[in-house]
């Protein structure tokens, strides 16, 4: 009862058979010179051409990389070309964003932090009303991480290029990716994950608009065109697009819309409980917090059942109170009580009905102990 | 017939059981608070704390990265820190040493690159003479990626830090690692890869010294105690010890040694082949040259029959001039007609006879169809 999907997915068994021959049978170098090596690059070339489709771009236009945060990272950093620069971004930003942006600004830049309402949506107006001439960048979020609340980035791109066409638009698709709009060719850079979407760990992917010249990040061998040198992870790249294609043929909103509904028509009348939802939303993302509960008292005892769910963002090795629900208004004490549901491919609606009773059980139980306690 | 193991290697079908359990079954977030994560997270630090144990260092001294190229971008760029210091390379360092290298002289720094022998052996002499106090930054490779010959870096390393202590020392030890001695505490950063070790792609580490505080390259949730933010690619980087210490199990040196003999027995004799082998070096990689062949096309006629060999260094995606083997002195026609021969765990003597006999076949073909040409 894995409740836990916006933190990472569990791979497609129906590609275990491909993955074992990409790692165990097509195992050259990409660069080496032979046919056999070749044949591999191919397989990774097949996989941005399909990713291509996806993100409405051409083949050329997409770029891997090891993970999200390392694609995040270049598109920030090789971005920004004038130290002095103005830089805007969310204040919803997943770390690997809003961590390249401090930097960025320790480094001379102008940081401008647009704050989001309680579901994490950035103020559009307040965007537009930073771009200027100086302007290099603005990065929002597509999705947010803890709500699955939707920024309409294709709008507030199309605002951001109207009024100064050389302002490089970035966003983070992570967990947009096959479940909202694809970026319209406004959007510059787009980030996306294959171990969000039932791939393995070790790719994540870049659409870059030919019209933007990034410095890259990682230098030497010269392999995705010289914008991320290193021996391709071919398994994991390869596997990107058959993985996005039978996620979205797998993928029954309908299904997880009823999961997600149930939990909150079940919880919500509940003490103390409180949801974050608001639409527009992508479906898969239930936000809640439970008052007087240590939301991780509850994942602990949640686990003893074989049930898992996430607290806040779970991309972060540090612990420390999560800077994303603050901006989003949630108290200190909201925050401490807060978990996150997040629905995948694997789930159905009699383990939801586990988690709701088991959630129910546990916060009186957590409560009853407190009070007894006093 | 996979001759080509400097370039990559099959990784080992004994922890295929092991590899699958980590992909499909632990494919939990390492950063999620429930146990079942935590489980991940102790899996990759018992792998950091073998790896330290081989690299003669503390486990909290071992980062993981996605790959070679990433840890040798963030030994350099995470180490230079005043723009107008001093930085010393060899001549013969792989591209994700020497293109780093080249950035940082564009950004300001003072790039010295020191000169190799015919092994390409950097010239300690000339390293020692360039430490100043403006010396920030010391990288010396250690077995070069072509011939196998050694660097003494311990040697180098202790000379370097009796001059200027505060000079950082980094040597990549990929082609080395488990095949030379480890690096000694004078070394700061030692650099090494998974998958030249019948490991998967995608994971890589570092040795950092307590002693050096390195900027991070790449920003976000803090993994690798903020060193690598980005979700781990946990089963390669938990594989990564188990590989190393099956490898250096099965690593039959003396065997190795005979099919390298053979190979420079049976041909040394032949019309315009050389040998650039030269003492001491590694066992496992024979570098050689073919006069009036393109190697290339040896290569494919290889191919045909199962044989597979390497051309200059294949971690590069550009197939220009190769610019390690100029360095060592080859002329054009020379690297023209360059192919390293690098054993792995599979290979026997059968096979390498066959090797020859058809090296011999292929090029003698070759030669006669040139001269019918003309």
């Amino acid at each position: 009862m894995y409740f836990d999907n916006a933190a990472t997915t569990k791979p497609f068994e129906e590609l275990r058979e491909r993955f074992l021959e990409l790692i165990y049978g097509d195992y050259f170098n990409p660069s080496s010179l032979y046919t056999a090596a070749k044949n591999v690059r191919d397989a990774i070339n097949a996989s941005r051409e399909g990713l291509a489709g996806l993100l409405g771009c051409q083949k050329d236009e997409v770029y891997f990389t090891s993970c999200a945060t390392e694609a995040n990272n270049l598109a920030l950093k090789g971005a920004v070309k004038r130290p002095k620069c103005r830089i805007v971004i969310s204040a919803a930003e997943h770390a690997s964003v809003s961590a390249v942006a401090a930097d960025l600004k320790n480094r001379g830049a102008e940081l401008i932090t647009i704050p989001v309402d309680s579901g994490g949506r950035a103020d559009v107006d307040a965007v537009i009303k930073t771009v200027n001439e100086n302007t290099a960048l603005v990065s929002v979020i597509h999705t947010n991480n803890e709500t699955g609340a939707l920024n309409d980035i294709n709008y507030i791109a199309a605002r951001v290029k109207s009024k100064n066409p050389q302002v490089i638009f970035h966003s983070d698709g992570v967990q947009a990716f096959l479940k909202a709009s694809p970026p319209s060719d406004d959007v510059d850079i787009y980030t996306v994950s294959s171990h969000k979407i039932c791939g393995p760990k070790g790719a994540g992917a870049l659409k870059i608009s030919k019209r933007v010249n990034l410095n890259p990040l990682i230098l030497g061998g010269g392999q995705e065109r010289g914008m991320r040198s290193g021996t391709e992870n071919s398994a994991a790249a390869a596997l990107f697009y058959d993985t996005a294609e039978l996620y979205k043929h797998k993928y029954d909103s309908k299904k997880i819309l009823e999961m997600q509904n149930f939990v909150i028509e079940t919880l919500k009348d509940s003490e103390g409980i409180k949801f974050y939802a608001s639409e527009p939303k992508i479906t898969g993302i239930v936000s809640l917090s439970v008052s007087g509960i240590n939301a991780e008292t509850l994942l602990h005892m949640l686990e003893k059942d074989g049930i898992y769910i996430g607290l806040g963002s779970a991309c972060a090795a540090n612990k420390s109170i999560n800077p994303v629900l603050l901006a989003m208004g949630r108290s200190k004490e909201e925050i401490f009580g807060s978990i996150r549901i997040s629905f995948g491919l694997y789930n159905n609606l009699d383990e939801t009905k586990i988690l709701c009773q088991k959630i129910l059980e546990y916060t009186d139980k957590i409560r009853r102990r407190k009070i007894a306690q006093i």
